[in-house]
């Protein structure tokens, strides 16, 4: 085993729980026009569509919810109102870096031994700003932020590291960007789920026919667990 | 001279054309609440208030036009009138790419001599798909999207290729992005103004003291000019 790869977002540091807490305002905030549930669907629904213009992140998210409230409402939303919207967006941007239990100490321990990356999904500015934030960079030998984690994102960047993909783990708690292309392509695979996972980033049970992964309940088991894979 | 690193917006393809443009239908479509001028100037003051939220591109200046929609009408602004203007970022976010005169041959002169890189700031995924949406990439040897172009950002990335500030030429529109940081730790920097420079790209003369750099008209210029300033 040569590189240790780990996702970002809800592996190292909370990151849905925000986007949970700003939707839970989002519906409350929107209660008087239309039910929680009507909110929930139509602001997914938006989001999934406006991914093909505002790709991830926290600014498409603001968008999509201005959007979702002027269809819901029928337009009787008001300025205020949206400008309530962009503020809870600027409060999820800057919201604390919370680092996850454990995270900090089996880093120390894996970079002992591993080559250690971060590869990470989302909007550029955000990402950088969080990973200055959870000062956990050092730990890394090189940080990759990525529009789109799929196949060829992973092998692209072991490439360059000039590892082979079975010489690679990959640990994150996203089936469909962590867990699947990177044993699709041969790596090894550690599954650690997060309590919350957002509807986009869940599988369909199906998709993992004839895919092997592993899944560990907490990161500190990540080092012995590795370990033992690689002997 | 090892390398020639390529700015992309407004160098190699248009682009505060698309802004240029966005904001006079903008200002067109605020006409009946407030002057022309004022809302150039309030949206250029939140734009620059929101850059440590939102940092650059189309999504944060999408937000900033709706906010500063909001505080000029006291809060008038109508469901609708925001709509317009979500709407108004897709259409840019989507706005073809126009590769500038010269461009594609330039580059192919200079990938026959020299090292090409593209350095290129804003938001990870409208960078990409503008890059892909151009079919410049071909010409590069690798592609850097950073969130701010300052000099900690070059020196990086010119250790990254391993050559020495003073093997390298920048070319760019921006003296405050491109030319400036580069000169300063020690580079080769080609300025080729562009019609339209955005207000947050201006320097002021001062900062331009003891900084040495060259000014081109066009790229059509730069291979002749590359060939001289390695001879």
């Amino acid at each position: 085993m040569q590189l240790i790869a780990f996702d970002a977002d809800d592996t190292l540091w909370a990151h849905e729980s925000i986007f949970h807490d700003a939707t839970n305002r989002y519906k409350t905030n929107l209660e008087h026009h239309v039910s929680h549930e009507v909110v929930e669907e139509k602001l997914y629904t938006c989001e999934r569509e406006n991914l093909k213009h505002f790709g991830y992140g926290i600014k498409g998210f603001i968008l999509s919810m201005i959007e979702t409230a002027i269809e819901i409402t029928e337009g009787k939303i008001t300025a205020s109102e949206i400008q309530e919207m962009v503020d809870l967006g600027k409060w999820m941007l800057s919201h604390p870096v919370e680092v996850l239990p454990n995270v900090q100490e089996s880093l120390l321990q894996l970079k002992e031994e591993y080559k250690l990356i971060m590869i990470t999904k989302g909007d550029l500015f955000d990402q950088e700003s969080k990973i200055a934030r959870s000062g956990l960079a050092e730990h890394f030998n090189d940080i990759h932020i990525v529009s789109e984690k799929d196949e060829a994102c992973y092998q692209r960047i072991f490439e360059k590291h000039e590892v082979k993909p079975e010489d690679t783990v990959m640990v994150g708690n996203s089936l469909r960007s962590d867990i699947l292309p990177t044993a699709k392509i041969g790596g090894h695979a550690i599954h650690i789920p997060f309590h919350v996972t957002w509807l986009l980033e869940q599988v369909e049970d199906h998709h993992l026919h004839g895919i092997t992964y592993h899944e560990l309940s907490d990161i500190a088991m990540v080092p012995d667990f590795v370990r033992r894979l690689a002997s």
